[in-house]
């Protein structure tokens, strides 16, 4: 039995990975992933081999990896964030079938929702809903759909993939969307560069955030309720000092 | 200024920490923390005081921690999973403002949410919303508000507090509340014990969570309308392959 680890790294910095995502990435002989994130590991493996494709092909750069680990090689993928976070661990596992002999191991890492919630503060301190505004994947009416029940039960939302190459207005049209049950002053917060050099955060009013532009190396959250602003962090009450 | 450092510790074993918390532990002059998650780091910090307060006793932990700061050390206050989700970082914010100079910083963890998925197998390549079942903190009529949205629009669910000490039919309430919507097959799955000894994993459909008895140690993972299961793990596609 041949070993897959795929491996979330966390947060941009190597200082956001767990032990147990190092010890994997050490036990590797071939590491496998996109560009951009094995440079941020390059040093924790110096002399490891590594098997690159480019981004967006993420079913090649998959069977890439179980076709290595099939041949007897324990292969650690990389993923930035959580690879169980929509990434890489679902379609390994999908795909997996086609390789027997393979284990698949998926090392859990901090994701955006959480990392991000961090830097601004305390926003997930109550129910939250994670939505990608992605729609590569996934039909816009699915989204929107989700995006209003969401608001409508008062979850505190965290949208990844706020911006995307083709269309620029997601954003704006999840907030007119969110709108139709929060308040405008509701609390917002963007999360950008979350561990990596240029991090900054912004906190806002939903309002605000409607007609505010982002990036791809942008988290945003939205705020509940009750979700409010602390010495400039956005905190959302858990509701303990009223016991 | 001094440091309150809000650390999540990440599941049960130190290897599921990062190398951000890590470095907190070492920074910090003082420990606090709730007993139980001191003995997971004592080992990391073998020479440094502690101050732990009995469980439940939140408001008095955050201010011992908090007086701390602000009697000029550096302080770590630790917590299992991610302090940032419905853990003690929002509180920490909320009395900030009585211990001016205290300046709060979350270091984020591997929430149950994201280990818990990653030993089931890959639940979240998909829109997830996350609902505690404790109503402790939170009237029982907006939970089930906010599991009849969830379910309605498809979301995966995870149920942080799935069991309570008073209340035994918390999570057969939420099924049959999920069940308005879902399909008694949809896949869920149960993680107990993460990254601890006795660590244990139960895939099952809705209707057989329905009827399951669950401890306070377990997370509980109910699929969206496509969840499946591979080789015996819980999956939610994502759609890569039929791009």
């Amino acid at each position: 039995m041949s070993k897959l680890y795929v491996v979330g790294l966390g947060p941009g910095s190597v200082n956001g990975m767990t032990g147990a995502a190092k010890a994997a990435l050490e036990q590797a002989d071939v590491i496998v992933g996109y560009t951009v994130y094995i440079d941020l590991i390059r040093a924790q493996v110096p002399d490891k081999p590594v098997l690159t494709t480019p981004m967006r092909q993420e079913v090649e750069r998959v069977r890439l990896a179980l076709k290595t680990a099939a041949e007897g090689r324990t292969v650690a993928m990389v993923c930035s964030g959580d690879a169980g976070v929509y990434g890489m661990s679902g379609l390994c596992e999908e795909l997996s079938s086609e390789y027997p002999g393979v284990e698949i191991q998926t090392i859990p890492g901090v994701s955006a929702v959480l990392s991000g919630a961090a830097i601004l503060g305390a926003p997930l301190m109550h129910d939250f809903a994670v939505i990608s505004l992605s729609d590569l994947l996934t039909p816009w009416e699915k989204i929107e759909k989700r995006l209003l029940a969401a608001a409508e039960a008062d979850f505190v939302i965290c949208l990844y993939n706020p911006a995307s190459h083709k269309r620029r207005d997601h954003l704006k049209r999840a907030c007119e969307l969110v709108l139709r049950f929060a308040s405008p002053k509701t609390v917002c917060g963007i999360a950008r560069n979350i561990g990596r050099d240029g991090e900054q955060t912004q906190v806002l009013t939903l309002e605000e955030l409607k007609d505010t532009e982002v990036d791809m190396f942008s988290t945003v959250f939205i705020g509940n309720s009750e979700t409010r602003i602390i010495n400039g962090k956005m905190v959302t009450p858990r509701g303990y000092i009223h016991e």
